[in-house]
């Protein structure tokens, strides 16, 4: 049996695969692409995700796509120990949570890494006339829209604004379910943790921790899924440390202009 | 036992999980709601479903949301006929297909009713003054300058001419996989084929018909959709004829058009 895990360092939805495959007690080959560098775009990896996106896990040859469906199939095929509820309300709620992450939190969190870091490094890297280079050389008209206010206005974009309305619903949702239970779906572990965690922490990089400072239960989940043996085999759950700091460090420079918005 | 389905005329998701119930031979009760009356805003049905959309399913008092969490939790909770194939590699198949329909159809469709129906239907029954007042009311001004373009352009608006390429590429999916199988996801009717038929059903009524007639796989599989009793429960697959009437009638003014771009 083979497993190999086509994924990135910058990638969240990655690192939800990494700790299913994990929690299962998996070994898996990886092989690491820098999207940066445009490895997605390759046409060997465009034969296996024709999205250019990561992750793609192939099992035997068999090439399966987005991260949610990775993990249900993960789930499915190596059934021990089960990561979903066996109660079917609490299953489909479980999907709900991965769907609001999968849908709402992973572009608003984009947006918000890119207003508060990618942003000042962007502007670090090039001068106004690459810049404005770079804003040419994005096709799609709207995108190019959105990238330039971002880089202009940062936290008051349009983009960054809306994603801040969002990710406070999603944490008061969090809330409501920690509350009740110490997992994000009943009492035990499942796939909605994998799903929420890496955002979370990436979230706290970028200085969004005082969104749920009203509470301890967030940061007492988080502990405990730090504390599992699949989060130490993330050993970093950025990927690498670099990365992580990198963004960390720029965003100390809109620490004060989010302290006021949040 | 109760099942009460809350769900709307022009629902494609509504429909989708009608199919299911009735596939799995369930009775339940009817909720009608009319969103044109704004009946999903209604402070009962927002503490069911506070994105207020449709539909919601309530069994025996639990509230289960978003069509697909529904689909996979009807199949769950009523096991017979299964709707999944016990083979994980193609039910990960049949989860991708839904996703797509889900993420990039539905809008896509959205879009194309509107440009090439709902767009006259709104001029022809509002003054020129009244349009502006209704987009002035629209809060988001992102949406706002959507819909302004889709009224002024029509198929020449970027949302419809995005949703065109968007959905060639599902077609040649869907094409790709009814070469190999007779059902979406295999050999057996799945929770792929309800998820897809209604919005193809749709697709035909705007006019888009001529996107799937290169093979004759896409009419040959909705002719066994349409054979089969949980179609024929439907009834009238829009929920009323009166809607779909409409939405036909109205689309007839964008033939033409279409043509050259199909």
């Amino acid at each position: 049996m083979t497993l190999t895990l086509y994924h990135s360092v910058e990638s969240t939805c990655s690192q939800k695969v990494r700790l299913v495959l994990s929690e299962k007690g998996l070994q898996w080959r990886e092989n690491l692409l820098n999207l940066r560098k445009g490895d997605q775009f390759a046409p060997e990896y465009l034969k296996l995700n024709p999205k250019a996106v990561v992750p793609t896990l192939v099992h035997d040859g068999r090439v399966i796509r987005e991260s949610s469906i990775i993990n249900e199939y993960v789930d499915q095929v190596f059934p021990e120990p089960p990561l979903k509820p066996a109660d079917p309300y609490l299953r489909a709620s479980m999907r709900l949570l991965i769907k609001i992450f999968d849908d709402d939190v992973h572009p608003s969190v984009g947006a918000l890494v890119f207003a508060t870091a990618l942003r000042h490094q962007m502007k670090e890297m090039k001068s106004p006339e690459e810049l404005e280079e770079h804003l040419r050389q994005i096709a799609d008209p709207r995108r190019r829209e959105r990238q330039r206010l971002g880089i202009e206005l940062g936290l008051k974009s349009p983009a960054a604004q809306d994603a801040i309305v969002t990710l406070r619903k999603v944490i008061a949702e969090m809330e409501g379910r920690l509350d009740d239970s110490p997992w994000l779906a009943g009492n035990s572990y499942s796939l909605a943790d994998a799903a929420a965690a890496p955002y979370i922490v990436r979230m706290e990089a970028i200085g969004l921790g005082p969104m749920w400072s009203r509470s301890s239960v967030i940061p007492e989940w988080l502990k405990r899924v730090e504390a599992r043996e699949s989060w130490r085999r993330l050993k970093d759950p950025w990927g690498t440390t670099s990365f992580r700091d990198m963004v960390a460090r720029y965003a100390t420079r809109s620490t004060a202009e989010l302290a006021e918005l949040l």
